[in-house]
């Protein structure tokens, strides 16, 4: 049999320093799946040109028969496409310091996923994302849309309720949680089977199968001999044991907050900064006409086993396999405490007749109502996203988790509105 | 027709400064009611004849048919009792003094209803209750337990899930607000219906009908016009616009949490040690063999139109009323958004056949999160308070919503379990 | 206080020979109601006259200040009405008589309300309903729209689902079986309370309170011994015990429909021929001069307490009584295991405000999945009757649960459609 | 890596003519798949011996590895079972002549999985699975209860809610389905994926894709023209039409009952005629010791594919595959229009861990409520069969889609118990 054959892949974002990640998973399955063309699309003609040299190296290197394509206008970008892959960043890094610095002065911390930030990364994306769709309904109305921008579970939120696109979001928590498990306990992550619920970045790990045998008690039993849990580094076992279940990497930012705000506040930059100059280097590196692979400083970027989990996802939908995935996806009865058009992070199966969350029931008492209201936030921050109501932005940051009262949400959303004008014109229209 | 009868109404808690006010209420409705025995009990046999002695003068005074009796026994107390009136408070008003302190340390408002001192209060009040309940299962089955002890919600849920009890929750805070929207749009109480959903002192009204006409967004639009609005007085306006619905009193400790922690640090003494010295008074006054009438410092006390209260839905229960009164009830089916088992505070029929609640579905989406978390508070605490695992505790303190953070929970119970030791065996059984 | 007004009530349907029987029951609560107008609308010139005329000898002998108005003009019979009365027969009792007959060739039972009679008198009912309703949103829009026409529930679905207007269903039914068992306990109808679930014909009684006290193992015990229950003359007291509820009227077409079919079969005239001769000597009556007060005759047309219902309905949505009654509403959360915009038959508070249902809760599991078979019936029916399709129209009778198989409810339908051709344009639009 | 290896598989009912279908299905999976043991068991001593005389020469012949051993003794033969198969007929064929023969007099098809049969059937069988539970229990705690007893929904769900087994119902319909989807496409059956919903014989399909394609409209508008559908032969294109979805084989016995009915009365044998002359047939063949293979006739029994859906449950729950079958698990949250705790047929995904079911959401209104009443009778057969009451056997019967009215339903239970009273103790205990 002839290998599988994706004639067009759109990257959005793909001025993107993870670029050279993703090219890299193309690189690694090559044995499995042909790609003929890759369309980098960015509105930055300079790193287009660089990362997108980058990327073609790349490929030439490997000697893989996929032609990659510079992009900078969008409709051709998306014409014909079978995926499109977008992971963008309105108003660059500078948005995202912004994001994180100003909460700091309200005593919130910023968190570009699951705090203030999250909220205004969404309103500056989601109108941007509505129009890309509107694009993709003209051009490429059967591709896959495969969302990688976060705060991912609020923009597939925004796709499913405000296009008719087939959508799926990802993120690598999962892939990097299960290659922990199969760690700890000396196995494959094939052999790690995980009952995962919640949001993204607002998820738990109800049990933990290895081989089929649950042991879930035995890992909570142990959290502390264990070997060191990747993705759960700063979750204290007490919480773990208290709860019942496992809470996830980004949960930190609500179970810790007055502690890792006090180390925001302390740290001589923001994530972002930090990022910025990482970005830099690589930049650096990418322009480079020698560089030919992916360069090992990108690990330090934050993106482990994104491509693979990428790829992974696009194998299932192009060849059928009907295997379970863990994504983001259109709740339905998965989770019978969160409404059923909602964005849920759970097990799936991923064929290629589209994504089928697996029914996981009712989400355990010790969980269920911050889960219920990291939802509400997300569902409220879609919903002024599209609005441009600035009271609907007030409710928005209301109900995130991490902001302790009104007027706090207030004083946010008004200093936030205002500093990032030049991206939120919805909120800005006479 | 002759004036109907309740052979014996008992009152736990007999010795409380609140009595005489409960007192005042019969004697008001003595046209309408006969009450043949009153049995007070409680088990300060020094307050017990206080408030007791003053109750027998009020009775006499106004020339009531009616027996006040002073009890010790509980069992002879509740012995063929149609009502039992529970208003007590375990470990008196120095650990409510203990409940309001100790949070703020860790900067959380005690609060000792919907805050760390609500937790603490039903901790030390529920194994008492489920006591009371098998005396009652015995020698009142088919009593009614009206319950007016704090916190409400909490203590009515304890009952209906833990015992075979007719259980009714009271709070005031329905009938007050009935009574402000009546003076606010010139009309009588009677002509006030009010959409009013969530739990005790966790609410928020949906709709305001006025004769049957909807003024919701009249009084929306017009707050600040609106003359004073006792139990809204710190809710501001535009945070009633933004949520589209009102938040009532108690809610100003979620919405504005740091203000009134703020205030409670600067305040000289905490509510407890301010209503000791009311109470202080009160006895004095009580004592008073001269003093035949409910004394005006008892409006002070915080309880205005309780015993109104009370009455109506007494009067309603026995009467076979079927009228329409907000009590705390079991959910069933009323709201979507919370489980059936659990007490909620809404419309309901009451008639002798019980209390039914209206079906008032969804929770509005700007509200639903934060009473699902409020509540799942709510369940936790009842779960602890009667398994004894300080594990359950944390969980319930942790899914307070003015509790920050884990660390937070875990110091908050590990203090206040140990100032309220000799109250709490349950947590301290080897 | 002076007696309160009601300027307009709006009689749809006003040619019925029931409209007697409604003039009454004005004329009775005259002391506590005040009508300056009952305007008779029909499109039968000839009955209109007739009833009409009989309708103002009846005001008139009584001395009411109550102006009768005869209106062929719908848009000003409407215009100012605070209520709009339905009780409507699209092709008259010939269409009835066909509703009837013709399913008894199919060995189906006609019944005009639960039975394919049910659903084509719909078919042709629903569309005109429509019509009224843009008239009464544009001339009386704050009315109420009460609703008398069978088959209830669905009209009262139609109108909830594709209007704007405020509905309430009715039925004899609930208040007569109320009658019922004050008198097997010998007590007043207002010391009963049911919880009385389901459908408009469709409904059972869980539990019968007498002044409080249930009483409903007892009545199940002695259903035998009890006086002949009016309601409930063809339930067996067996099919009472094994379902554990009682089912009331409608219901033994259902539990014994091959009875009922082989007594409709051996009937020498169907229930429309009946009534249409019970009719013509009622019209015989009501045109003679002489005759001023409904005539005792009247009652065999079946209507008992029609015009009690009707006016206690009134009363309360006028004077905003906020008493329960059981009438037809929108479901809300009242029966979960119903969908909330479908209509149900429960206890509802009605007042100046509107109807809310109680909280009713789950349906027994006795009785469950028939209430919810007849539901998707009454569904599929409003679909078919708006949508004109004949398919849906198939699959409403399918989900008759008197229908016993496909090929039964194709021919049913065929030849039904074809019989009442001309009052169903909306099956036949090219 | 070496074979995967059960140590022992055990057959309740092993002297059963599917046997040697079963024992050929193991055959065939021999180079995936070690069977250590093979526990035959049976309480009919002469048929095991020849079945299990078969089974051996079967063994034999293929060179197989594997040890059949016949067992009298059931703790014995369940000692140790990794996997437990259950296919057993209580009272033997002459049982089921009696569940078809007898409702017949009543105008009822008696119809062994989805009709009065059925009810009798699990009647006699959940006493007798309920003691093999407890043997398990036991014996074999971590076994799998893989059941192919029909009616298999009822025998799983009463299992499911009356042991603490795991437990799979099986029934070759979903995979003969495929089987039939695919040789209309001319594709593989892994190629096909389909959208399976409902309850075990009372299913329908949803959407069918093939290679991922939607092909569900295509499906319905060319049904003439498809190939013969083996699964589907007597189902009329107009029916599909009409209900939008593709209802199953089995659903003809609901939506063609008259047609059915009359077919049975007039067929010279039952269907457990014809089967007991298959059966003594190729009992005779199974004696014969020079029979060394599975006899063509087997394949008139009726159990097309059965060997290939039970060794694939088995391969993924063995092998962790977690790929997706189509199996009789419990709902959970698959289906919100059915109760958490019941079973249902749909999608799983099948590993190690166990079975998950897809979350497949809310039945399609044309076929939701006879979903919920043939489901309600499932529940309330299981309910009777272990109360063993009577009146709750008339609740079963009255709730069977197929029972016309109440005292067909009495007449039924009453004929039917008496006919098999010794097979049912729980109904005549004292
Ligand atoms: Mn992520
Ligand atoms: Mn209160
Ligand atoms: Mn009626
Ligand atoms: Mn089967």
């Amino acid at each position: 049999m002839s290998k599988p054959t994706i004639e067009k892949i759109t990257v959005i974002g793909g001025g993107s320093t993870y670029t050279p990640e993703l090219i890299d998973g193309f690189i690694q399955h090559e044995p499995d799946l042909q790609v003929d063309e890759i369309a980098l699309y960015d509105i930055d003609e300079e790193r287009l040109n660089i990362v997108g040299g980058m990327a073609q190296r790349q490929v030439q290197y490997a000697e893989l028969d996929t032609k990659v394509t510079l992009n900078l206008d969008r409709p051709k970008a998306v014409d014909g496409a079978k995926f499109v892959l977008s992971s963008m960043r309105i108003g660059h890094m500078a948005a995202r310091i912004l994001d994180e610095k100003i909460p700091l002065k309200y005593n919130v911390i910023g968190q570009e996923t699951t705090g203030p930030g999250g909220t205004f990364k969404a309103f500056r994306t989601i109108p941007v994302t509505l129009d890309i769709a509107k694009d993709m309904e003209k051009y490429a109305p059967d591709a896959w849309y495969i969302n990688f921008t976060n705060p991912s579970g609020i923009m597939t939120e925004a796709i499913l309720k405000h296009t008719n696109l087939n959508v799926v979001g990802l993120c690598n928590n999962p892939i990097n949680t299960i290659a922990a498990m199969a760690e700890a306990f000396h196995v494959e992550p094939k052999d790690v089977f995980l009952e995962w619920m919640g949001l993204n970045h607002v998820n738990w790990v109800r049990k933990v199968y290895i081989k089929g045998e649950d042991v879930t008690q035995q890992l909570i039993d142990n959290l502390e001999k264990m070997v060191d849990i990747e993705e759960m580094p700063k979750i204290d076992p007490d919480l773990v044991r208290t709860l019942g279940v496992m809470p996830t990497y980004y949960l930190q930012y609500y179970y810790f907050h007055p502690q890792r705000l006090a180390e925001a506040k302390a740290a001589e930059k923001s994530r972002g900064q930090v990022v910025l100059e990482v970005e830099k280097e690589l930049l650096k590196k990418y322009a480079d006409p020698n560089v030919m692979i992916k360069p090992p400083e990108l690990a330090q970027r934050g993106g482990a086993r994104y491509s693979e989990a990428a790829v992974n996802l696009i194998m299932s939908l192009m060849l059928d396999r009907r295997d379970v995935q863990i994504v983001v996806a259109r709740n339905g009865t998965s989770i019978p405490d969160l409404d059923p058009d909602v964005s849920v992070e759970v097990p799936c199966v991923v064929g290629a007749h589209g994504v089928t969350p697996l029914s996981m029931g009712r989400l355990p008492e010790s969980i269920r109502a911050l889960c219920q209201h990291a939802k509400a936030w997300e569902s409220a921050t879609v919903k002024a996203a599209v609005s441009g109501s600035r009271r609907d932005a007030y409710l928005a940051m209301l109900q995130n988790p991490l902001v302790p009262d009104y007027p706090t949400a207030v004083k946010l959303v008004d200093e936030m509105l205002e500093a990032h004008k030049q991206y939120l014109p919805q909120f800005f229209k006479k």
